[in-house]
């Protein structure tokens, strides 16, 4: 099964997690044969975040494809860019947040539950 | 943790699944907390190929990320670009072929078990 994520219609997600403004989500997929929840291509326009919030038993990630952000990893700051892959750890809490005044920042987001 | 796919240095991959030519790829991550067993990028220059095979009880996603190519998805030949995600299904057979003389065929490549 085959589909395309920049042709997509993405869904407005305000506030997600707490964080500031609307930020757009596509379900890239909605089933998977395994425990695998969802699998999203997300884009956050300029002064838009996803805000701190604690994972349970699973590892999620973030792959940044476009964009300039500050991510919270490991109790940490630390900028990110194209090419940067974020593995949150179980029970590990983060946050986003795109810094650019003028560039969205255009990322996949999955995650694999820890029972897999 | 956070690591960069573009700036990694990639490990050369010949007749990768018995496919054409060379391919590179980057291990982004070598240790997962869940029962992921690699998570990839890779790169298919003009003229090489990931060869037919076929996947046991997991499901594998191929997320193009640049270039064009024709990727054998549950029997039929299907053009892929830019944005195409492919969920490869439990035991499901496939293959990817780079059909551009002249760009590659940049891509993420992940697999989760099935096994729960």
């Amino acid at each position: 099964m085959i589909r395309n994520f920049l042709t997509a219609t993405p869904t407005d997600v305000p506030n997600c997690h707490d964080g500031e403004g609307t930020i757009q989500v596509v379900e890239i997929f909605d089933q998977f044969a395994t425990a695998m929840p969802y699998f999203h291509y997300t884009v956050l326009p300029p002064g838009t975040s996803v805000g701190l919030h604690q994972h349970g038993n699973d590892e999620e990630f973030y792959v940044i494809l476009e964009g300039n952000g500050i991510m919270t990893d490991e109790g940490q700051d630390k900028p990110v860019t194209a090419g940067d892959v974020i593995k949150n750890p179980p029970y590990g809490e983060h946050a986003l947040v795109n810094i650019s005044a003028t560039e969205p920042l255009k990322m996949l987001v999955f995650e694999v539950p820890c029972t897999v």
